[in-house]
């Protein structure tokens, strides 16, 4: 079945993702003047997707975009999405699910596409599991660009927006040297921040430690780390970090929504620990799959075949 | 004769506007992923199209987005746009005219819509004369929000992408408290930076002052004012600027595509110089005027009734 | 009874209130080179003046003026002075109650006005509780103007002095748009700090959320309140805070001495949580009056009419 | 005579300087809500009042404070006191002439001493001759504290206000060490700003070098400086300047109304140059007194005894 | 016995120190291209060498030079370097024990000097405890220069290098006003970093406060006294810490491997506290002696006569 | 003829380069605290000798390092080496000729080695012709790496010292991802600074542009390619330059002085311009050959064989 086939939401119905068109003129793509979310699921079932919406309103808030739906409702048409595209994902494969609200059209454009109100977008891509195998086994290859985080006081790095061109540049930058690295942004007083879609943790002398919310976006991969950590008795330390934490990490790993934990080979060239994956981020990533209950590991794994 | 009545070229057609639709899988859509350049036209002639498809060019080549297309078919296109609209055009009335080029789809969704290039886009729309009719009267009220704009080492700004949260972010905040009021940026220095779309020069002492390009983009209109100040010799200098010298201005004016020179009244409330516009801005405008071959104040203020 | 009426303490003396004039050339005219504090009364009874009178001397320590005098003597001037103006007071007022110490005369000027050591005064004046009263009922309007908190490296924001042109820069930007706005600054790094005499703070996810103390004066009422939120067993955090924080909060209020605890309506327009004020706000409130053991809020309420 | 019989103007009156004396709630004091201009005699002639007085009003506008008073009139007026104070100057002294401006009195204390309007002090003192007299046979020894100078963005350093606790706190530092040195501070990137009423110069390779304005104040003395090695042919660059330029510089010297320009002898305990004062320092002292006629550098000298 | 005959380990044999002669194209020489670590005897008995020895292996991560030798065995060496040379060493001495290792030759002259490794010397020499016994008696002047700490983004400061320009550079700064000055540096933004070797901490109320870590290398005194304060119950913050806390502090103290710990008296001339050493200081002190079983104090000020 | 036969002047003495061997305990070995400066020859004759010395002097007034000698002594010591290494040298090759000048030993270790003063050293190496060869017919890759250029306040970038670990650590991570690239470092604003021992040019619409010297050190043959271009007649600018710059120039080049001028392929896999070198680098390639009398390039490539 092809992607074509599958169904999304697109401003009050459920439609062909073929047919998920936007205005040129609609604001999320003028000016990126729109916000999304994204989950995934395991064993085709949806993570956490309350603590994803939650998220994507507190995005909505920053930007003061109405979404004209209540957050229930925003739930309620992500799982009826997800309900009509399960029967075309192969049994081993996941979903990527996204709700992607731009502020529409204004007011000078609103007559001509006869839409007043905001552009809402629910749909579902299947993860990218057999690019990214290679990566549980091997570990991530990290090179930090000289392209600096975006601060907080130009634009909050924990909204999740449609304005993503400072991690373009730095993927442009580290992919140009390695086009399999993956590019983790410092910020601008040369700390740790995240990548695109990415947080970071480094393991140090039995301590996880991972960047302060504030110049990263709180991945709720990231919390769930986090949570696994403290309660298998961990210590967790959110604090600056830098290359010096980098390099002298124990083990080091990547979070994000797809890739749960995955194991970070190299920084900048320079091997982090001693084998791929570390004791305690393999420790984590069972705790992971136990939490989910679902080997995403394997799932990887397998494509490598 | 309504706007959906307008053409546009679209990837390789010349469609009715209300055609172009882009896939929300595009780049330039979930990323912002884009670049766009915009002049005008003065009494339907269109204005420096060479300058700003050169620096559109430059946009391009800072994300390395191809446009697979050269600068010349770039402006040939353009002027057909502008040829076919024209027609539509009211003959006070005045377009934008606008290229839009994005990255288009990733890989995994070019078959979708069976687009393998990048989405290119030129379109026009008229000014919003009247809308701003009263701002040649009574001058802009232009307030410094709190939020920074973003900083080169993150993102230049002085590449016209469709990343434009930090400025929108900025709008709200001013917006909130007047609704007609223009948001000016600082840098992160505390510099008087750019308003969307828009750069600021002051009058001090009969030397015209603006910033420095690197914070900001360089405006064609901006340029254009700076060659006509240099020619009617004024001493033009590009430095460093803050509110004491905003304070301080004897006159103080906006450019942009839309608006060529428009006399700003307040900054923060605080009155700028004695009469608006003031002598040497309304030189300034009529040299505009001159060279533009157009009486772009009158046409505003004619909205005026 | 007029204000004139009042008694202040002048350098040894005790004198109504119009007879406290300073030489023009005392360094606390010219330079701002002095220090204050002040705390204020509730139902006529001093708050707290050992801890204001302890962090006056810890803004002395900082400029090494000396007071010629031990702490324990200032306290009881200061009872002196509120002892001698309660008469003046109606039942249902308060006063603010000040210490003010500049260095005094450089050794020039000292013989002019026969004066050799510091110039001290301790002085009250009534609460503005009418003027202030339907911040209460409707929340303040908070405004992040541009300028920022003069950073630690050029001033401490911790040592109170006369030297207040940097919220009063502030102050001119936000009363500009709004005359009833308060100003709160943001630091160089764009987290929020303080306004003029007043620290915010945020609630979240049931979290009580204030900047650490390094660039914003630990106001008085800001540690009793983090005294009494953590007695009712809420987690009090001192981190850095920005705006993405604040438009997400559930709710907000600012502390200082004269308003205690008032809540946030909204900032830069945009409307912080559901209720004014918030529960936590309101059952801090309500513990902060058990602890002074008077209705503060009641006190500003019935200036409403 | 004694200073006590000098006269000042005070809010509209002629009176003996003790006599000026301001309510302690004026805003100038509590605040430093106030700005200040200060030029000097030569010969008992007074130097560029009308540049001082402009400069003033510059100050005024950036605080909004109105002086209710045209600048003509604060012409006279400064030219008045200096007439009425010159009998009492010994004929080798001169005067520093002051005007000071507050934003006197808030509205709920503008009844208590029935003032209504804005504090106006012109005052003059005599100029420090015999205490600085060594500077100009030794040169001054300036230290580098660790304190910044307050940032453009924060309070602009080029107004003339009350507030000048950051400076205050830059010489306690320097002269806990040398109580004879001069603190010049850098501002917050490093470079080398200004001392507390002096400009820096630094000369090296034949071109004069000062930091650029923004960060500084532009002395009247730094201006007229710059205006006479253009006059002298020799090249002047506003530029940023750090300490490499300071320790490498062939001579340096501070400018301020009244040490006009006066030799540098050391840099944090660094000699600058081989002589004191440099040639091209002596050239520019030379003819500094010729533009005012007077030979301020034999009348500090000749307090040398 | 003179200096000549210590021994040390050069490069695989045990030499005469004299003979310890590096190629001037050693890349320690030639850059600072190297990393060091220093511990203390204590009674002759060496102090933490595995800490110090694992400290030094993460400053060689951090710079990618391969020391060609297992922990275990530096410190094998250490120790026999140690043996050697006590025999030469007074009664009431001790030793600073240094391993040195630089990344070597660069390819081109590893030929010339028959060396193609790192280069690696292990090495001791008597601590200067006459040069400064009277700081335990008088306490530590300290001065905050006007050169800031290098920023981690430049180079970490937790790594122990042969590039130590930045604190002589200070140094310079400093020792030109009091020469028996130490230099404690501040950090770009202003806080409290490090001196030369050595780490600053503060009492305040009862509380330990030290600066992060992140801008300061976290000495092995440092690590000692915080874990010797937590063991008596005293709280131990670790945070920004500026000139505000420091004038304010009850106490001040510097540690480092040779100071242990020894009583600051004063900050930039302000007196902090009432006695040197100050009561907690006192006690951190005497907990230092047990748990070393040594009287480094005494050792110290038995040199004063 | 071996390297090892090469003569250098070590400390006033004229010995093989194998016997200037370093006491480990140098400051220039244990601090890096030491400076140098290197020419090079052109068909063996010394290039600018003096000004190199001159630039010397500079790097060792701003660390206050007395060299025992004056300029014109190190200029015949440097001669002299130079005209006893001739003979070793091939007919095609060329020398880099070194002074090195550290401040030796402390002085509880300048018995030990018999050394009172400074070290000094000078020295000549041959230029590795080969390696860098296909340079000048690829042009440079230029990877700009996330470690930022030490700023001014920490260390002045204008001083040649022994302390080049900010560099190493950049040149670090780019030859991790390509070890022929060459590092450019940005400064802590992002702006271009500079490369170990090169200066970067950019060539954008026939104006020349280079970095301002305070954030890099101003090559010797930096300035000598702005004066060969001011002689020919074309602009030259030093102004801040970021990737926006560099990206959309129109060619690129690095200057140091064994590089001369050589032309930049790529910045971070960007390429820059259309011909490898452009036209302008070309012009001024053969105006630096004219001006040296020499055929760099030519020197260069024919190595290539």
């Amino acid at each position: 079945m092809a992607s074509a086939d599958r169904i999304a939401y697109f401003n009050g119905r459920f439609v062909p993702e073929r047919e998920v068109l936007v205005p040129f003129r609609d604001r999320g793509f003028k000016y990126g003047d729109a916000v999304f979310d994204t989950t995934r699921t395991f064993g085709h079932r949806i993570f956490k997707l309350a603590e994803h919406v939650d998220r994507l309103y507190r995005s909505l808030r920053y930007l003061r975009i109405d979404p004209d739906m209540a957050p229930a409702r925003m739930m309620e048409i992500t799982e009826e999405v997800l309900r009509r595209n399960l029967p075309l994902l192969e049994p081993d494969d996941d979903y990527w699910v996204t709700q992607r609200v731009s502020r529409g059209l204004d007011d000078a454009h609103k007559d001509t596409w006869n839409q007043h109100g905001p552009t809402v977008i629910v749909e579902c891509v299947p993860l990218p599991l057999a690019e990214r195998a290679s990566l549980y086994r091997d570990g991530i290859r990290v090179i930090t660009p000289s392209v600096r985080r975006t601060p907080p006081q130009s634009l909050s790095p924990r909204v999740k927006t449609h304005n993503y061109l400072n991690m373009v540049a730095a993927n442009l930058e580290v992919r140009s040297q390695d086009p399999d690295a993956w590019a983790i942004l410092l910020d601008t007083a040369g700390n740790l921040a995240e990548g695109l879609g990415s947080n970071v943790f480094l393991v140090s002398g039995g301590v996880l430690l991972t960047p302060r919310e504030q110049t990263v976006l709180s991945g709720i991969s990231r919390e769930t780390v986090i949570d696994l950590a403290r309660e298998a008795g961990i210590t967790v330390v959110e604090q600056d970090l830098d290359l010096y934490d980098a390099y002298n990490a124990d083990e080091a790993f990547l979070t994000s929504t797809s890739l749960c934990i995955c194991p970070i080979a190299t920084v900048n060239g320079a091997r982090i620990g001693t084998a791929v994956p570390g004791p305690l981020t393999r420790q984590l990533s069972e705790a992971y799959c136990r939490f989910v209950d679902f080997d995403f590991v394997g799932q990887y794994l397998k494509r490598l075949g």
